[in-house]
């Protein structure tokens, strides 16, 4: 509007001067004078926050990281700044992912790529983040427009489309392939995938794509009673595909499309997709900056607040034959990992440091995982995860060891035993 | 703006009419052009959405509440539309205040208190809510621009002062007491107060009021390594209030303003903020709406994702002499409630409905607490809790009933053992 408007001062500029009555040069000049005016009022609109070189940890009310890069001064993060490296793709902008997006943006992530076929509607309003006046636009055109208003030095790569086609498929596939973001990378051109899709099919595709490029993921889910939800972390070969087990607790198995013709809905909460959100983008944040334990798998029951925790092997058999491939590079690779692991064990010695690890430490928690390695990968916590984890279940007493973790399921009789023992998990 | 453009092309049109020269009309009619063509781009910016009279649950793009609506068909909650009747105070606009304020402002709440002294900065932007454009605008107006763009049918009700001042104690409290919004009702003017400030000063200030005002509130915080938190819900009389025994999980004890002269600062994360506000207004739905179980304390360790709960007796020696009164009236009240109880379990009969609510219900959870008393109180489901979410604890059988249910605590040695267990269960 601004370009208009300059447009029009001009015209009138060349106008006034071929006026030849004086008081028609007067009227003139009011209208000139009120034109200003818009103009200045246009000009005075919000404008943007300017980018930021670097993430500084000064301590001014102008710096949008310094809260951030305090965790390092906290002893929680070795290197904050290094999150500017990483991209992360977010497949299905709603309730989780919209939230999960804000986050990640807000945090100063290094690049987002948001998929999303869907557009914003007012039925949308009772969930975090769209805004009414968005509805109508795409979710993927609201949330670039929001997200770069938010955090400029963001790079938002945004793709309208539905994975679960053929032609979505393949751009999906070779969007996560592209490594123009970072091309001294091994691997992808992603370091992480967030599924926060809301039907069995679009999951079905996340996991295709994911054991095709052996690109670890996190599913996500809330339940169309909207009162639970859960997070699972899932590493191509090592952990169970979505295809191995799916997860009794997924967000609702009924395409949305579906519900909406035959005039119901499911249910939905910006309380439980907020915390759903927050527990999957902070164990993002774990992942990638290598502190605290990655929780393998993590269920959130509103109504008890109970936060049940579990881990799934692959299974042997498991339909989908990229899981298989990867099942069987990961026990070849199991030398070469035992090695690294005893390698790392001698060389950082016996620990010294056993009391907390700074007086404000409310939890006395120490940090476990602070020496993830620098590529991205996260085996070493993931191993370190089921001890503690498995501790948390109040009927743990009922099923010691339900699997044993070097032991995969073999037959689908185990498979049936992991089903009861979930179902046993999640009536407590 | 729409005003001035308006003015703008009135006084083109009275111009036209007075302009001799046909060629001068030519030029003229550009200008009038251009001014129409700047007029409907304004004319395009975003509407706000109307207010809606009754919540529908019908099922169309475009009905805001039709997800929240479906929570009755689904067997949660009994009667949603309820939540217009209610009145929440949030004292605190920040990390986890804003977030709050923004759930329950899309959940379609009442009405909303919202209280806060401090500005919009861009340090603020790694957390949820506030935008860059807001930098230098106070937390309150910016709030209360937000939300009502969201849901313009939320009333709102900012206040822009500090409640540890006396002037802002004195209006806080005759806040919370003014009953114009339901003039009907017993009690305050407010059916909760959420706590969401970042130090022991507001919070002493939160807990003094409610105490005179025998007023249930949620308290809430998050560690300065930002990566723990806590929420706990205050009865006074029945629990203990902040001064009976002060969480050892508090935001941090330490002035904001403090800290920044000291050229340090508190770390802070979307992450941990939009979780601890998604449990307390998850939790304020729960008590509000009468179905779940209320949590006496949550805690949030997202190093382990651990969530210890537990609850807290009232001190009868505590230094508040508020706090004294009312649990001297509680005590006294002790007859009544017991006949109460024992009247609704014989109206209630024996239960018949013993398998899942519904085929969808992912965690076989039957609603415990769906027959809330409509005014609001909550001590039923308070009641019902200290069996249920201790067992969530791993280390529940070191110390079998901590504090026995009915025996408060009577001097300072067990206030001592009750720390000590507190520091037990953070330990693990």
């Amino acid at each position: 509007m601004e370009i208009e408007l300059n447009d029009l001062i001009a015209d009138l500029q060349s106008l006034n001067q071929s006026l030849p009555d004086p008081s028609l040069r007067d009227a003139f000049h009011k209208i000139q004078s009120r034109v200003e005016h818009i103009a200045d009022l246009v000009r005075a609109e919000p404008v943007r926050r300017s980018k930021v070189k670097d993430m500084s940890a000064e301590v001014v009310d102008s710096n949008p990281y310094s809260r951030l890069m305090a965790l390092q001064r906290m002893g929680i993060v070795e290197n904050y700044e290094r999150i500017r490296n990483f991209s992360i793709a977010i497949v299905g902008v709603g309730g989780v992912g919209s939230v999960a997006a804000e986050m990640l943006t807000r945090c100063g992530i290094g690049r987002l790529l948001l998929y999303d076929y869907d557009k914003v509607e007012l039925a949308n309003m009772n969930r975090l983040f769209f805004r009414p006046d968005q509805a109508g636009m795409t979710k993927t055109d609201a949330a670039v427009q929001t997200l770069s208003d938010i955090n400029p030095d963001v790079v938002l790569e945004s793709y309208t489309l539905n994975i679960t086609t053929v032609d979505g498929f393949e751009t999906f596939m070779s969007s996560l392939k592209n490594k123009s973001f970072s091309p001294d990378k091994q691997g992808n051109g992603v370091d992480l995938v967030l599924s926060c899709v809301d039907n069995y099919e679009a999951r079905m595709a996340v996991n295709q794509a994911c054991n095709e490029l052996s690109q670890t993921w996190f599913e996500s889910g809330v339940s169309e009673d909207a009162v639970s939800g859960h997070i699972q972390l899932l590493i191509p070969g090592e952990t169970a595909c979505f295809a191995c087990a799916p997860p009794l607790v997924v967000a609702s198995g009924i395409d949305e499309r579906t519900l909406k013709r035959e005039g119901v809905c499911a249910a939905s909460l910006p309380t439980t997709m907020g915390v759903i959100a927050g527990l999957l983008v902070q164990n993002t944040l774990k992942f990638l900056l290598g502190f605290g334990q990655v929780s393998p798998y993590l269920g959130y029951n509103s109504l008890k607040d109970f936060f049940p925790t579990m881990q799934m092997k692959p299974n042997p058999q498991c339909s989908n034959a990229a899981c298989v491939k990867r099942q069987g590079e990961y026990i070849l690779a199991k030398p070469a990992r035992d090695a690294a692991a005893k390698a790392k064990l001698e060389a950082e010695g016996p620990s010294i440091e056993e009391g907390p690890l700074h007086d404000d430490n409310e939890w006395n928690i120490s940090v476990l995982d602070d020496c993830e390695p620098a590529d991205g990968t996260n085996t070493k916590s993931s191993d370190a995860l089921p001890e503690g984890l498995t501790h948390e279940l109040p009927t743990a007493d009922e099923f010691q060891n339900p699997v044993t973790p070097e032991a995969p399921i073999n037959d689908n009789d185990d498979l049936d035993e992991l089903r009861r023992q979930l179902e046993a998990i999640n009536s407590v």
